[in-house]
C-alpha cells in the first residue's frame, strides 16, 4: 500500500500525505519547530513536544483544524471532549483566532490540564469520569447547540495537524520512530508524513519504521488491529493522555496500512522511564509522554526517536514518582582510549539562522554541528 | 571600551571575543547547539543548557580547554575544584578525548552531580563543605602531583568555551540577556561574545544588555565589582551551583568593562520560579538554572533571554520544592478579538536542515516558521 502515501488520499481512510503538508503550511506561522534532543544515556532521540505551546502536540492538529474551518467558511462555535491536552490546545487555538471554545474534560483530568484551559479562555465543562463519558456528552452538547464537534484524533484535519511533526523529524532520517497511541491521531499522522517522505526520498532503499507504544490494559488499538473490536474499560493508568477506551476509525484505517508494530508497556516500566527521564534529561514528560521511550527501550535501531508527546503533570503526582520510583543507574559508558583521530569533519545537519534586519552579522549567526560520533559510526 | 572587544584581546584581561571564536570553532564538532524556548507565560526566552550534554553549560569550557591543551602539546591530568558541574563536563570531555581527569567537590555536592561524574569514569575527591574549600585543596594536589589545575571560571579557555553560549543566542537578536553569576566564568563568556556580535551588526543601533543574577547571601560579584573585596561566607542557596566565596579575577576584569547590571534574588523567588520552570514550561533546572529567569522578571526587555544554566537536581530536593512550593497562577493573557489580519509573513528565523544522502527529499526536510505574531508586535 505505500505507493498511495504519495498521493493525495490514502484509499482506506480520508486523509492522506498531503492534508499533513497542507497543515505544515498553515501551522508553520504559528508554531515553531519543537527542538530534537539526544538523550544520550538512552541512545535515543527525543522530539520535545512537552516543549510545544499549551504543552503537547494537540495543539498542532487543534489550530490546523480551526484554520481548515475558517478556509472553508465555518465559523461555529466548537466544542471537544478531551483528556485536557486536545482541550487546552483547542483553547489555545481558539484564543489565537479569535474563536468561541467549549471543552468537555473528565472530573478526573490533572488539575494542570483544566487550569490549561482557563488560562485561554475557553469555557469548561467537567464531565464523567473517563473520555469516553466526556465525548458522549460533548456529542450531545454539539447537537443540541449546533457547534462543531471536534475529535481528538477521529479527524482528517486533527490527523494531518499532528502529522507535522512527522515532517520536522524528517531532516533527522531516523530508522525507528516511537509515538504513543491513544486514538491514534499521532501515530496516523506520524506514519503518513514519515513514509510519504521515504518514498520522496533520493535514496530509494530508506525506510523507516513508526512504532506505537501502548499500556497494558489500556491497548484498545492494538486489539482493534488485530480484529478485536470489543470495548473493554481502560486500566487505571499514569498515562492518562491515552486512556481511550475506543480508538478511532480514521485512524485505524491508516494505521492498519501504516503501522509496523505496537508495543506494550508495563506501568512499572512508565513509571521508570519517567523519572529517568526527569533526573538524567531536564525533561518532564507526562505519564502518555514518557510512553514512546518506554517502549523504545525494547526495540533496536541506529537512529531512533521518541515522540515526548507532552509534559502537563500535576505536581503532586510528579512529587510522589520522584519521591517513589529509585530508577537503576544507566549502563556505563565503555572505557575509551585517547581519541585517536578527529570526528569526521562533514556537518550532518546544519543550522542556518537566516536573521532579519536587526541582527548580528552572519558570522556569528551561522551555527553548525555534526552529530555526536557516535551516532555517525 | 566596547571598541576593544571586537580586537583579539580585551586590553584588561588575556582573553577576548576571538578566544571565544576560536573555542566556537573547535566545540562544534562535538556538542550540538542547545535549543532555544520561548517561555510564553514569562514573557521570555530560554537557552536550554539543561539539556546540553552533561546537563550543564560547564561541558563547554572544560572541552574547549582539553582541546586547547592537545593543541598546545600539554598532555598532562588534569584536576579540577568543582560545585559539581564543572566536575561532570570535564568528565565527559576527559571520557571523549581519552584524558585522566581528577575531580573535587565539597561533600554535600547534590548526589546526582557525582553519579554523574563518576558515569563518565573521572577520579572523584569529595573533600571540604564548600566550593572554596574544595579549591584549596584541588590547588594543593596539583602541585603535589603535577596535574594541571583547570579553574570552573578564573581561566581564559574556561571562559572561552562558556561565550559559546552567548554565539548561539545572538541570532535571535535579544535586547536583554540574564546570565547566572558565580564565579563569572558564563557571564563574561557570554558577555564578550554578545557584545563583539552586536559590533559586528549590519545595524549599528543595535544594543543588548547582559544582566547578571545572583541570589541574596551569594553576591561576592556584585560586591567585587563594586569595589568591596572582603571575601564573606556564602549563605545557604537551592543555587549550590553559584555558591561561590571569591570570585574570578580574570572573569571580574571582563565584566568590569562589559556587564550592564546585576540583579540579586531573593531565596523564595528562586524556588518559585524553579518549580513555575517545572510546570508551566516543562524543563526541570536546577537552583542556579533558574537564577537568570528569576532575576529576568524584575527586568522589562522587548526581547529577553534568560540562559538556563543547568539541570541538575537530586529527586528529593525536586520532590519537596514541588510539595511546598506553591507557584501564583500566572497572568491570564489579554482578550484577544478575532484574529484581524494574517500574521506577517516574514520569517525571522528560518531552519533549513541540509541533510546527508541517506535522507528524505528537500521538500520534507525545509522546516521554516516566524516567531510568534506578538513577539514581532
Amino acid at each position: 500500500m505505500d505507493g498511495d502515501v504519495a498521493t493525495a488520499r490514502n484509499p482506506g481512510s480520508s486523509v492522506g500525505a498531503a492534508d499533513v503538508l497542507a497543515a505544515q503550511a498553515r501551522l508553520h506561522r504559528y508554531l515553531a519547530p519543537t527542538p530534537l534532543h539526544h538523550a544520550e544515556r538512552f541512545g535515543c532521540w527525543l522530539k520535545l513536544e512537552n516543549l510545544q505551546r499549551t504543552g503537547s502536540y494537540k495543539v498542532r492538529g487543534a489550530l490546523n483544524a480551526l484554520l481548515a474551518a475558517r478556509e472553508r467558511g465555518d465559523t461555529r462555535p466548537v466544542i471537544a471532549a478531551s483528556a485536557g491536552n486536545h482541550a487546552q490546545g483547542l483553547a489555545w487555538a481558539a484564543y489565537r483566532l479569535g474563536v468561541h471554545a467549549i471543552t468537555v474534560m473528565p472530573r478526573n483530568a490533572p488539575q494542570t490540564k483544566v487550569a490549561g484551559v482557563a488560562h485561554w479562555g475557553a469555557t469548561i465543562r467537567l464531565h464523567g469520569d473517563s473520555f469516553d463519558e466526556s465525548k458522549a456528552f460533548a456529542a450531545e452538547l454539539a447537537a443540541r447547540n449546533g457547534y462543531r464537534l471536534l475529535s481528538a484524533f477521529d479527524d482528517a484535519d486533527v490527523i494531518a495537524g499532528q502529522g507535522t511533526v512527522g515532517l520536522e523529524l524528517a531532516a533527522l532520517a531516523p530508522d525507528t520512530v516511537l509515538v504513543p497511541i491513544g486514538g491514534g491521531g499521532l501515530a496516523a499522522g506520524v506514519a503518513l508524513a514519515l513514509k510519504w517522505a521515504c518514498l520522496s526520498a533520493p535514496n530509494a532503499n530508506r525506510r523507516v519504521r513508526v512504532i506505537g507504544a501502548q499500556v497494558e490494559g489500556v491497548d484498545s488499538m492494538r486489539r482493534a488491529l488485530h480484529g478485536d473490536r470489543s470495548l473493554r474499560e481502560p486500566a487505571a493508568t499514569l498515562a492518562d493522555g491515552v486512556r481511550v477506551k475506543e480508538p478511532g476509525h480514521l485512524t485505524q484505517r491508516v494505521l492498519e496500512d501504516l503501522l509496523d508494530d505496537i508495543v506494550v508497556v508495563r506501568e512499572a516500566e512508565l513509571r521508570e522511564t519517567l523519572v529517568r527521564l526527569a533526573l538524567e534529561e531536564h525533561v518532564i514528560a507526562e505519564g502518555a509522554g514518557a510512553l514512546a521511550l518506554a517502549a523504545g527501550r525494547r526495540i533496536a535501531g541506529k537512529r531512533k526517536c521518541a515522540v515526548v508527546s507532552g509534559g502537563n503533570l500535576d505536581a503532586g503526582v510528579l512529587a510522589q514518582l520522584l519521591a517513589e520510583v529509585r530508577p537503576r543507574a544507566p549502563r556505563r559508558p565503555r572505557r575509551r582510549q585517547r581519541e585517536l583521530s578527529a570526528p569526521p569533519l562533514e556537518p550532518a545537519i546544519t543550522t542556518i539562522f537566516r536573521v532579519p534586519a536587526a541582527t548580528p552579522s552572519p558570522r556569528v549567526a551561522v551555527a553548525m554541528h555534526a552529530p555526536d560520533q557516535e551516532l555517525i559510526a
